[in-house]
């Protein structure tokens, strides 16, 4: 049996979204090896069994050590909070699995660096989870831009908003407690935003970074008070690419009204392209082409055009949804592991994502210009 | 055993995503029957054996019959051309076999009575494929509609554009003939405007219809001259619902530009409300309500406040797709299946869809406004 | 002296705008012969002399007949209620002045008639305030149309919506009386909407109407009860235009939300072009050109690239606004009678606007199709 | 006579903008002084007499000094490159009269300072062309903000594109010359940026800069060669406002595509509002209210509910332009003179912009945070 034996590890927003990619991704793709479902893990034990049902695998554990000990089990999909993804991911790599482990890598970047180490030892794939550059729409403006579409690079601006923690008087949560949780809006949102923009414009050189608390405490849900919030709601950084272009980064957790507003743009010298994840299947691109009187930006609905949406749908602009971007990382990954390539985003690529953001946290600390060589 | 056993006929736009739906279902409901994938048919045989094994069926066949009599069967899935519809699902009925099929239900109303009066005899379920009815942010729709936050319905338009067919370049094809596709924009994609339309604002009582062929003939592909569209490109119609409500209809193949434009306004005595497919995951909604100088249309960016949202993602804003739709779908079909109630878009439902695209047609063809009631 | 002296009926909304254009149209222009504003007409006459200094007239008076009587006005701009339009422009045509005058013409085709009639017979200049055809934007797209640029034209679509008649609690007035307003939403804002669409695609050759009363009765003011609204809040029809063309009308004045939401969309045979009043400074045009890649529609913001805007700012993309319309309109008209040439919209072309919204009337009324010849 | 008599010098796009705001003003407004256009100045002579003809000066010159002597005039309007208003702006301080000066203020913030500390010590009227914060909707957005519609603001950000320097191949001028034009996009169109930002969010405390030039040099129009371009293209910097508030400031005049993108998002703990310049027209808002199933960006429409959109037009939606921006800022101007209060952005307020954008550029030369209070 040629197929990949899989072990997920949480049940929550991401474990299920591994789950449905798991369950799909060949009936899509065709071109990718087959997957069993073969142990699910969270707690309690009861909770694990009903969503091993729901979703389909052979096993269900309480004990996650079980499932990377597992031999049936070639992959491990890591979806639990931030704060376990390293012992997890490290335990899975001893064990000889391959690793697709959901974004952030660790707390700190300590972690991830020792996660790093140990998948470039292990000769396993890693793959982490930045779905949003699985996007077909996203993938089209990175051709674009590499095909010179809007000329040489000048200027790119990124933003990051949610508004999950925008209401003050939501309860303090451990997310709120630095050695929990770890960067605050940086590590939730800020590191998919980075993986965006070093896509389009390479590896960043330095950051000048802000950090902001806007909620300094949060009331605690025994009404016994209140408790400080100890990581970022806000960060924002001016940054300069390895390249010399520069660029601004700003993330935001409260931001009313913003709900997966995640988007950039890239200014080139002969045109723009504009895409914001709120609108997933749109990209806007400008060129100074042609009659000056029909020029504007082009609104460019995602289509069979921009592989691999034709997997999916023959339609144009008959829509993915965010669900099916895990479908496509998810093919990327099994394809390097069938063809021991490297993936996308390995543990490798993600640790220089790590550093972003905890160079924009620390430049903010210490009021100084960060490189990136420095962490 | 449970579970319900699946045989689907056909792999193409709507096969695909019938597999994809029937993979995911229960993974994403989690209260919905589970489902064995049984039988897949399609030709030829090769091509069966090869999708089946994509899709993760148990076996695959290239005469739709044998799948119809498999005794493990118990739903089966109809996507083929629409000239085969009848004859399936006739079959199926037979065979006591539930049945989910594509839209339109048949090439004549006649076909598609027959059906009807198939199903309903058989007392089996029945589904046809109005996916976009399955839309959560449709439902939020029908929601304000029917609980007053827009008053009383007192307009309604519709859209429905795409252009599939609006290059005059592409050759002729079986379906520009009348007894090989029936209606042309009417059919493909016109009834899914009637099944929007409806769901709003209720029965139709009679349209004032007209249709244009805007492509008079095609060029033949083996360069041997031209042949005739017998069928139309676009079709208009004024409504008049039979709550005395009217409303305006237009349908186009050949309207470049647009990709999957299924779109309406329901105007009402205190507000309005407005959606397009094109960015499914959105709805305007205007009330007049409170300050004046802060009146305006509020984009709803589709959430875990509008079930089943949430069962795909907990987050808001972050994007269904197409296939997602057909999931929810599904997921209603096997309710009404395991409930042994009436699923929200029968055969019956459907028939009253056909009646309206054949007024439309009939009422172009004679020049008069034509009822419902007549068909 | 060369300059045009001017004479102005009505200090409301249109006569705002009249008094705005004459004062600026010059120094926008430059090509344009100067005006001298001689005399502003109102009742009673303390507002009459109140406007007129705000205005900057040299004289004002009560008595329209003064004005059209006076041999120092060469120009009288009309912009009184629709009932008095007709009077007005047969005395000023009979006094020899040419005609600036609102529209719709008259409350009744025969009152239009008698306008065209007597402006024919003068030899003097006309001028309709179809000011929405004044933008640059349309004319760009009018011209593109013309040029080709999305093929040969195969529908069209048009809207027009506002609010002002949308709450059911607006007290009963003279606009909801026929013989005092004559036609409702067609009189209103249909004809603007006529305007554009011919502009578009040519002569109307006949129309199926529909038109509907949303509020059939409103509160009369002083709390007695409530009178009936014996005019149309809304109005569709299905349109065959000369060229063969079939299109859509569809106007509202009950349309919670719309402010001035008067648009189109052109469907060719190579594209799409669509404007909407609402962003009166875009054009969205698709083309089916170029990488399918890349194609989508292009939102064209007006810029010195689209003549006049340049005259109002040599920056693209900076805005014009509704009173500048009225200035490119008069500018028209100045440059017609210097020239002696026919104004864009003169009473001779706006007869067939009157033609148009009557037989969408008439067509409603009487259940048939109506061609325009008939009327 | 109570009129007040008007000097302007110059007549490109902002003195044409001036002139029509001139011309307009009473008419529109009603409530304030009349004003008599008294004197254009522009070089050559010849161009200065067609253009007051235009205009309707009743005299023109090429000296500006005789225009500023002129015992007729009492407001002198300065629309010449920014190199001369520090010069022209101190001459008719110093002859008495109140001045409308086009931003920026000077070269150097030490022309600024000069021409502020003269106009405080004139006792005179001083003006200077943030028109932008003229906007009925940008003085609704501040209302709401003030009012607490959005809570307490916790972050700002803003930006500014153009792209009248985007095209590599434009020929080098004096405006790429440091000696001559001073700052580049932080001059041209930074400067209005931080007129709307300081306006929503009060003033400015430090800021954290950073410049690019984008095309470092230029082609010489003569053919031999390039020359060096010594002022920023772009223009990026972290704000801290005096309140604590946090922000992000970014402009560009090589931004393709956009032509006059100039907008705001500001964030409060209870709602958001947005803005941008290319559809002016609108607000948007979203408040943390009701229904969360309902929430979501509203967008408004500039309407008589915001003031003083009424005195163009009495109809919602219409549409301001960017020349009624001026006549707005015009009219506070003129109120200013006859009722001796301060305007809106006098030399004062307007030194505290220029201290701003100096600020950016000097932390950017000098690579560390820079407070306003040291400028």
């Amino acid at each position: 049996m040629n197929d990949i034996g899989v072990g997920l590890i949480g049940t929550g927003f991401m474990g299920k979204a591994h789950a449905l990619a798991y369950r799909t991704v060949r009936a899509v793709m065709g071109d990718v090896p087959g997957v069993r479902l073969e142990v699910l893990a969270d707690t309690p034990a009861e909770k694990a069994a009903e969503m091993g049902a729901q979703f389909g695998f052979a096993r269900a554990t309480a004990d996650w050590r079980d499932l990377v000990a597992d031999p049936r089990v070639q992959v491990v999909s890591i979806t639990t909070p931030n704060g376990m993804h390293s012992e997890m991911a490290l335990a899975a790599l001893a064990a000889g699995k391959h690793v697709w482990c959901e974004k952030p890598m660790a707390l700190s970047l300590e972690g991830a660096r020792a996660m790093e180490a140990a998948a470039r030892a292990s000769g396993l794939k890693t793959q982490l989870g930045y779905n949003y550059t699985a996007n077909p729409a996203f993938a089209h403006a990175c051709r674009l831009v590499a095909d010179g579409a809007i000329g040489r690079v000048v200027h790119v601006r990124g933003w990051v908003d949610e508004d999950y923690q925008a209401d003050p008087a939501l309860p303090w949560t451990w997310r709120a407690r630095l050695k929990d949780a770890g960067l605050g809006a940086l590590g939730d949102i800020g590191c998919h935003l980075i993986s965006l923009l070093t896509g389009l414009a390479g590896p960043i050189d330095s950051v000048l970074g802000e950090i902001d608390t806007i909620h300094k405490t949060r009331p605690l849900s025994d009404g016994s008070g209140a408790a400080p919030v100890e990581n970022e709601d806000a960060a924002s950084a001016l940054l300069t690419f390895v390249s010399g272009v520069k660029g601004i980064f700003t993330a935001s957790r409260s931001a009313w009204g913003r709900k997966s507003r995640l988007g950039f743009e890239v200014h080139g010298t002969e045109g723009m392209v504009i895409f914001d994840q709120e609108r997933m299947n749109e990209l806007q691109l400008f060129r100074n082409r042609g009659d000056k009187a029909t020029q504007g930006f082009t609104t460019i609905l995602t289509a069979p055009e921009h592989p691999p949406y034709g997997a999916f749908c023959p339609a144009p602009g008959h829509q993915l949804g965010f669900n099916d971007l895990k479908v496509i990382e998810l093919a990327g990954f099994l394809r390097a592991i069938r063809d021991n390539t490297r993936p996308a985003l390995d543990f490798t690529a993600g640790l220089e994502i790590e550093k972003a953001i905890h160079a924009i946290a620390l430049s903010a600390r210490e009021g100084r210009r960060v490189r990136l060589a420095e962490m």
